[in-house]
């Protein structure tokens, strides 16, 4: 049986083939070591057909209860998530989980640089926004107030990142700036 | 159908669980954010039974091409591999893939910290070993020497842990003398 949402399962993969890109290049430059977790499934049934294939029959997808992404840049620890929306005017704070950022506010507990990748879609602006901002706006959300953030408010306190050739997405270039990595970098 | 070779596949999950139990230890008391990665499945075939259900029904198991465990501590990234053997005075190397070691020596040049944690199960002897080491015997098997770390070099370089019952396998202990973050940590 083919999925029947294929659209809606193939929404996210530009934004995510292009970390994962601009990811390897970072490893192959000997810039950083940033990778993509693995989906988190659980394994209810297993045929050993021969001591060399093990195929899972049965399994099903676990929600994540950490951000996608991590790895490391100079000694510190990096951690993020990237989502994208078809919305033109606002990001929909829904694509984020609740655990999610309880594990972000932890990381930034332990000192880690942690932040999330935005991508609109539709005018294919990316942000790279810093999690304090993002908690902001999740807390604003909790206590009532609007479950998504405008797009003037991501280009007002976010880093906007222009699409690369190599890399893609060159949110190191960011990181450098944020936490004066840059003088013996560039 | 069941799995053949259960106590093959329940080998490993003694220091698997003590380590899952120590990192959420070190989770609840704000230590460390330290997490086991997800098994890395190469997804086949997915059944969309309903909106809200997908049953994978068909999945492999990929070879890992990074270690186990990876989190923060301190701002510091922290990697590391966990394995256990059932011999008695030596640890196979044959327990590491080449892409391991190769994904081991990338995090070292990133100033990473990173090691490897044995276990013999026989004895319950438990060890810390610093990436370093690992890689001096790993490249002496390759140069064509000795296929294993004898127990008594890993006892010479390598650092002891005693099992404990909060935290179980208490490494974040080794690592503040190591990286000198005692002073204020104790
Ligand atoms: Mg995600
Ligand atoms: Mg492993």
């Amino acid at each position: 049986t083919l999925p029947k949402n294929i659209s809606y399962s193939n929404r996210g993969m530009t934004l995510e083939s292009d970390l994962n890109e601009t990811n390897l290049y970072y490893l192959e430059q000997g810039i950083a070591v940033i990778h993509k977790k693995p989906t988190p499934v659980q394994i209810v049934q297993v045929d050993y057909k021969s001591r060399s294939t093990a195929v899972i029959k049965e399994a099903y997808f676990k929600q994540p209860s950490t951000t996608d992404y991590n790895g490391v840049y100079r000694g510190r620890y990096i951690d993020f998530e990237a989502k994208e929306t078809q919305n033109i005017t606002s990001f929909p704070l829904q694509n984020f989980h609740a655990h999610q950022i309880e594990h972000m506010k932890r990381i930034v507990e332990q000192n880690g640089i942690c932040f999330v990748i935005l991508r609109f879609a539709k005018s294919e602006d990316i942000f790279l926004l810093e999690s304090q901002y993002l908690f902001k706006f999740w807390d604003r959300m909790v206590l009532g107030g609007r479950k998504s953030i405008k797009k003037v408010e991501i280009e007002e306190v976010g880093h906007k990142i222009s699409l690369g050739i190599q890399p893609r997405i060159d949110y190191i270039n960011i990181i450098n700036h944020l936490y004066h990595f840059g003088e013996t970098n560039s």
